[in-house]
């Protein structure tokens, strides 16, 4: 196995992965407390704000995944993955947050948030940067 | 090309995607013969089994391919890509099942949830190894 | 750095990424704009077609994130970035017509579909022609 393999950033998709998993796994004992048999995705608030918290997390899902391999790969493979970690502490904030009350969501959502718009910018100046190499042969630093 | 690629990971990944769009086909031909306009997802009991299947299935494919793809990367490749097939086999008998019953969905989900725990303790394993060999300059195996 | 890395495949994912972001903020401001407090997804006609344009955008993103990479990959670098950038587009299309009427959601989605199925055979035809040639040992071209 190549020693080159972004080990960290897969380490971080795991745990992530996980953490996804879990959150649906939150959402079974969701219905099961409060007898919701599916395909039902209605019912007392308590379930509700459980099931918008785990589709929210579904919803960024993807787009945190690419913004963590393509800062990882492009810009820092450590910072990516550190950011990754706190993206998951920050869902985890939210998810339990929101299960209480709704407005408790926004500390946690926010931590994510920032994350997300750190990774983009490391993201994005590392694709720039390497399109000016490769294509017009242009290294900026 | 690199004859390095991982092609068997590849050819699964692609499987899998052309078996979530069929999915969605399939929520849209549920609207059709229910008379179910867009954007309702409310209607009769047999289209709301339809939707929440491929709901279901978006809630768990992106974390199905980050497990296909760290155990197939960081483990083995051939058994990763068996377990992303039968991940795909569970999933059309959850949906298939689902449709005709809610209690149907079970055996085919018990299978898609048993590969995502296999592929889970793969990618693990292969990533802690990888992790050890890299950082730490431990050799395991 | 290595130059071998698809930097056109990372900058439209994370194009793709950011546009399915900001997918996600107009729900929230369609939310702020009819006084739609979370986790209620109800309300008038107009925020139900914005949070389901929202939502078909989050069931097929990771479905075109694997066929944008495979087929970039396997196929042809700069026809599937290039793919992937009309999917935007059409996307875009699609939520922006979605919003308005039921109806003009069809231009933008039959367009993101036609892109999809174009990168679906050349991912296929990739990876066929590269499993043969590493398992194989055969070469079509």
């Amino acid at each position: 196995m190549s020693s080159d393999l972004p080990v960290l950033l897969a380490a971080v998709s795991v745990l992530s992965a996980l953490h996804m998993g879990f959150q649906a796994r939150r959402v079974g004992w969701s219905r099961m407390k409060h007898k919701i048999m599916p395909p039902s995705v209605t019912g007392p608030a308590e379930f509700e704000r459980t099931f918008r918290a785990h589709q929210n997390g579904v919803e960024f899902y993807p787009i945190f995944l690419v913004l963590l391999w393509t800062s990882g790969i492009f810009c820092n493979e450590g910072l990516a993955a550190l950011g990754g970690f706190l993206y998951i502490v920050g869902r985890e904030i939210y998810f339990t947050g929101y299960i209480n009350e709704t407005k408790k969501r926004l500390p946690g959502f926010y931590l994510a948030l920032c994350v997300i718009l750190i990774l983009s910018v490391m993201a994005s100046v590392g694709i720039i940067q390497s399109f000016l190499d490769k294509y017009l042969d242009i290294e900026l630093f």
